[in-house]
């Protein structure tokens, strides 16, 4: 059919750990080179969590080289799922905060089950850290400049039913009828030619794939700046300590 | 009243060719001139179509010149109607595709007939064919960026309750208080100071204009390019064929 | 608690002349530079008015000096309160047309009371003015493109209900409820750590702050060739004639 089906398994809960960013680039480049594939849908092997975003291991007591290398990562997989060529549908089947609902509005199209216990947000500022203006940019490209401006300041995680409101998703429906529906929003997708809605696609995001080229490396030095202060490292120590405490 | 109405009147579906778009702007321009006009309404004197769009067989076929030529006659229009001094109603009598939706966007107002068999839409992505960044430009200013970036990638024409929903028209009424109607509301738009009004239309509108103008002859060696693909030309005699065997 | 309130108070309509911004101005100062002041929740102490807008009387029959100095107070009070540091809190107790609707505009959050009588907007284009860019720029952020072109060449005064659909207000409540809604709406905004939240905030307002601050004297000298020209000090005449025979 065209189709392939991208399915995060990396428990306990899909953190975008630099291995996982890794592998994700790599598969997704596989499958942008191969002619046969036109689309791909995205969702989670592991019940209840979509991905909780970025490993937060890999921000906390590592070297500034480590911290490069990893944001570097997140940069590219931004770059790649953005400016794929590929029809991309999120089959959101769980919570998403953080780097995990960016992953969702990097897609052409985002589909939520529809579950009071879920929720999706760039919940960042919750954690005393700033969602980079790329995550910014393509937010407000999505919901708008207002609803972007206090949903970043609070660092919201909106539940489905306010998501699917203010724009955050596109479509609820219910846990059943996921995969189902993703597929049907793929073949409406894959029955436009591919030449016209590619250009169109990158007319549509290439101001900002330009911001984020042009700005990468004093993106990467900001953000090693910003992530080794010690009030950050103690902060997110403490929301590690939280985290685990939580599980046991 | 110094209020004009613009009827398109060139059977059988008001095609944008070359010679209604040079009759267009003709027109346009006396009203912008005659001090005695302040607004004018545009709408359609053949039933059940607004427009059809851009004239498909001035896209086929034909020299390079004559592309340039036409492209040039589209960006014209766009120019004048966009940044006309005068208050501008669309009053959208019927189907209303790819350059009809443009002629509806560039006015200050839009105002519909509820017709479940009507509707509007930049559908140039079905025809294998992309919107160029000025048509998308305005889409955005009008629907915002995510529904834009579906509804163009899509192709997409929505039914009259759609297209209000999504605020690509402002107001749906029954065909029989249409002119009734662009009158009320054209009446509301002339009652503000001429002066005033004028100069708030070009600090909103500012920002689009310049950035054609500023890429025009750019823009047109890029649709002289594409248009001339031997793969577009082929879709485009299709999509001629099918509207041929549709008629009979 | 952290929380300042300031309350408008200069008879009889919170006119923004040149002495109240100088002294709005002064009091934002001091406490953007108390570290124990972390929120502000601007609201007026006259029924029925938050603020009636820029005084007219320092743009009518005065010297090109005293123009150019009451325009730049204006820009500062803009610069500050998009600028603050401090969460802000506009609790919108009566009318705001103009002027006051832009400090409304420029907090965080936008909490009106509900009354029939009660309207918020940019209505200059009434007056036969222009809201300048820097207006305009951050009405299009809260409500987005399309409402606001057709907003400002209305000069529309928007009711509480339409006021809120439009999302020109955040939200609405009955007037006894109105502080105690305000604080409420604080205290969520101060559970977040200030540091991300102001550089969140930053982020997001940066683009308009830099590009009034980048055409600040350009903008005066227009404010000044707009304001002195015989026409609109006719028209600003005969609004102020008005007003003073309905306060008769």
């Amino acid at each position: 059919t065209g189709v392939a089906t991208m399915k995060f398994r990396s428990p306990p809960v899909n953190s975008l750990s630099l291995d996982f960013l890794t592998e994700f680039c790599i598969s997704l480049e596989k499958l942008e080179n191969d002619r046969a594939c036109r689309g791909v849908i995205l969702t989670s092997a592991i019940p209840k969590i979509f991905s909780s975003g970025l490993d937060i291991t890999e921000m906390c007591g590592k070297s500034m080289e480590h911290y490069a290398e990893f944001w570097r990562a997140v940069q590219e997989m931004w770059l790649r799922l953005y400016g794929s060529n590929m029809v991309t549908v999120a089959a959101v089947n769980g919570s998403s905060p953080a780097g995990g609902c960016l992953i969702a509005l990097l897609c052409d199209y985002r589909i939520m089950v529809e579950n009071p216990k879920f929720s999706i947000g760039l919940n960042e500022a919750q954690l005393g850290i700033v969602a980079p203006f790329w995550f910014k940019d393509i937010f407000v490209n999505v919901v708008g400049h207002r609803v972007a401006e206090r949903s970043l300041q609070l660092g919201s995680l909106h539940p489905t039913p306010e998501a699917h409101r203010i724009g955050l998703v596109d479509e609820l429906v219910p846990e059943d009828k996921l995969q189902e529906k993703a597929a049907a929003v793929m073949a409406q997708w894959l029955a436009l030619p591919d030449h016209a809605r590619q250009l169109t696609k990158s007319m549509m995001r290439k101001a900002a794939l330009d911001r984020l080229v042009a700005h990468r490396e004093e993106d990467i030095q900001n953000f090693i700046s910003l992530i080794s202060k010690e009030s950050i490292q103690k902060s997110l120590r403490m929301y590690m300590e939280m985290l685990k405490k939580k599980k046991s």
